[in-house]
């Protein structure tokens, strides 16, 4: 018998992917499409299972696959979140040695091809802009958490950025900037309050519209003199907009855009021709809530842009 | 010396990245960006460099690099075609030893944030539906040849899709389908006539978003019976409609999305909950073109999905 | 200002790409490689910074790039782990703003390709077995804390893995199995004493083989009952013979292998001929550290295989 | 009816990942590995599948897929090669309809993993230096063609390698280098005589791990003036060395490994601190065959370092 102690441990099964088609109309030639990658972690009583081969307490990874897809039969899916939170909340609640689910979910976006000449519409192209995601926990002695986010969304301002009036020791060689691109790659999420989470009627849909219009129009509208002052915008609009959103946290690679020297060839570059960089890059990374909340997005996790 | 025969060569840069961004309106407030990835490739009198150590024919990498930014500067950037000739001219036309010269380029797209209180348009969010792309090749016997394409395009059809009466030996498992979804990832190239790729007033994006548009819509148009058959009524549609295109070739995984067995949990899947399969996938190709006329765009290539 | 509240936040430069070459011998002709790539993170008072513009308190991400370049020649590149302590310490110790930094390194290996007839050593092949990592936390209230790894290390047994006796509940199809493949892509951090990482002689290099072999044989020697089990023994067989490591976390995709059914064609298939599956797959993770520690190592982290 | 012309076209299953483990010893508990990714495209007479809806000459793709899994199982998977050729004459000799087949492979390698209590040899890790490739053809006008390959082998000469004497024009800034590192992830592909290939008894991993051993010779030896100076090196002695082989095609990206300049800190970089650039990079391709020989490697893809 180990003599060590068994920590944090969680198992399921990941990156289920799966597309639901629902078809609506009368004769059911209107068609809608979600398209999920589901992800499930158990976390229990599961000492045995790793301690003496005895799997009495082991929901199969298999089973837990085989109960995403079920869902989507049984239920309407009629977004992560909500989705997700049948699925957390029937794994804890269906077996004893379940103490907390999380699940994850990706969704990948889906425009129609318009067809004018046809009513019916089954018709689709990947909207590759951005992936939708969300956490949801439940269980344990937080009960219900939701944090939504998105990733992959690359946004850039060709002017209106600055970065001066840094420290300079020894090792500094940069030059300072009065405009420069600014540009990243935004991996936000943010977390709900309970009374939204708790509220079936929650709208998650409408709920992630309004973020991201809200953290797109900040990064465009923000004169920035630092990727940490557009960050804390971005954050900041959203908490001031959305009240059903806790807390913000960004993760914000600098990709950078160097301005090509182009004076060895007699020419001069006025702002116009960048040289777009894939390592090292700037990253930065930050948290905003509100006050008196106490903070819930993780912040270990590591960002590669 | 070597008694072997130095066959097919090339060399050059690739994948230069950059970003070149023209201001328009009177004080310059209106931002257009063109974002690419372009790479060099020349072929010519370089037995030496091979053999003997003797750099004296070969115009180093770096060069070819630093040329992509000068050009960007000192020429307009009107798409990636125009880009591409200017390029590609430039390398035979000033060096002897250069005897031909192929340019690759992929662009990336954006589309505007939209800032309605400002008239300042500086704000761009990528859009990822497509890469496009574009490849030109100038001298040697052939003169200028010039092949646009784009690929990562996910399209689906959620129904009007059959596959039946196919061949059945004895390794034959697959069910016969008559209502299933036909999906696929998009890897196009068409090459255009010379007199479109002589024409120094051709428009290139105008005549990418045409041929665009004419594969999204035979696709979402058509109701297969394989996926062989949409993919030669979308190049059809192609050459019915955009008459500078001599020949269109088309690199189709197919995307397989199975219906998920719900039966032993005594539901019913009606076409409804599918898994999105990632490996194996069925891969079609196939060139379409112009009577009369010699097809030239590359079949060997393996395309990934 | 804002109302909201700042919480944690960090900035630096990441994945700084970094080769070093040491010449050892007396006419400098054996090389030694070193091939990392190091990101910084800086924690501190860094609130105007994100509140008001003023860059004060910020060390550009391009000084820390400068810094980790600087310091590969200032110092002898001796592992990975002794390399981001000098570093880590550097900005605590060089900047009063600067309260924490945490510095990763991923190292690449490289083998020789063996030449005989000379005795200048200086031609590599990399190696991809795995990843090397190493993460080291400075200031604040904990001191130095070294936390090492690995990932990518790809592993399977061919048998003596079963799986049966889980629950079954309504939605649960898999069949028990007596004999099936196990394998697995490991990613596996480990925390290393204070002690460890407070001595300026503590060997990393030999630690780090010392783990990677006890990892591998722990693997290869359980005869397994679940990945759960089989994760529980590796990090054991760490700790039972290694002091100075006190806590490991391991993340294990189940790489599933499933075993094609030839049936329809007349064939038994007797363990032979397997499928090897990208998606969904298991994920099994969890730590395991000595009686009297505190874990220190992320468990928020998902580890995509 | 298309009034178009239906040119080079093919379709199969791509990317079949099998696994096959081979017991052997007399209790059978010495498991050998062979690890492929197989992949099949077929051509032949697909008229009416593209044109007319017609599938009668339409052998699924997944049968295709049953009949790579069901061959490994009713034979010796010895090779890639070997494998690849039964494949393929396969599907010509059972369908009139198919006029040509070519199977591509890659093949994941794996090395024990030591457990030297125990005579039972059934756990691996993977080994990952390279991914072997072969390209096998079949029917047709050509016969039997086997191109076998290799990629993703990084391969570095920490010295040995200048640059100079290379043309100048008014876009170059390169300085001449007399000591620099040449760094390049290996694509090799070879062609095989018709002999070797029609040879029943031809040791396909022999040849293998020779030309393999030649090609690092030659990299490791070759004192370079150009990447392309050392890949006619490669070639040659692959050529020189190994006669069933007619034809050797190199990719060579060149990983550029810039000399960080540290003379701003006061520091004199003696080729021992570089930045390892992701791009651009040069990109060398060139085919060196046998004297009588007509090459028959394709040219035109392009690879992506």
């Amino acid at each position: 018998m180990s003599k060590h102690v068994l920590a944090q441990n969680q198992y399921g099964k990941a990156e289920n992917r799966i597309v639901k088609i629902t078809r609506k109309g009368s004769d059911g030639s209107w068609h809608e499409i979600r398209d999920l990658n589901v992800s499930v972690a158990l976390r229990g009583e599961f000492r045995d299972v790793h301690l003496t081969g005895d799997n009495g307490n082991c929901l199969p990874t298999d089973t837990t696959k085989n109960t995403v897809y079920a869902f989507a039969k049984e239920h309407d899916v009629t977004s992560p979140e909500a989705f997700g939170i049948l699925l957390a909340k029937h794994f804890v609640n269906s077996q004893a040695v379940i103490h907390e689910a999380q699940i994850r979910v990706e969704e990948f976006a889906w425009e129609r091809i318009p067809v004018p000449t046809r009513k019916e519409q089954h018709s689709f192209v990947r909207s590759g802009q951005e992936v939708r995601t969300a956490q949801i926990t439940y269980g344990g002695s937080t009960g219900l958490q939701v944090i939504s986010g998105l990733k992959d969304l690359t946004v850039m301002n060709s002017t209106n950025s600055e970065f001066h009036g840094y420290i300079k020791d020894k090792y500094t060689t940069l030059k300072e900037a009065y405009d420069r691109i600014l540009a990243t790659k935004v991996t936000a999420r943010w977390a709900h309050s309970s009374s939204a989470a708790d509220d079936a009627e929650h709208d998650w849909d409408r709920s992630y519209k309004k973020v991201r219009t809200h953290l797109l129009e900040a990064f465009a509208e923000t004169y920035s003199y630092s990727l940490q002052q557009t960050l804390h915008a971005m954050a900041d609009r959203v908490l001031d907009n959305v009240a059903s959103v806790n807390e913000v946290r960004l993760n914000l690679p600098n990709k950078h855009h160097f301005l090509v020297d182009l004076e060895p060839f007699g020419l001069k570059n006025d702002n116009e021709v960048y040289f777009a960089a894939d390592r090292p890059y700037g990253l930065i990374e930050g948290t905003i809530h509100r006050d008196g909340v106490r903070p819930v997005i993780s912040t270990s996790d590591w960002i590669v842009a």
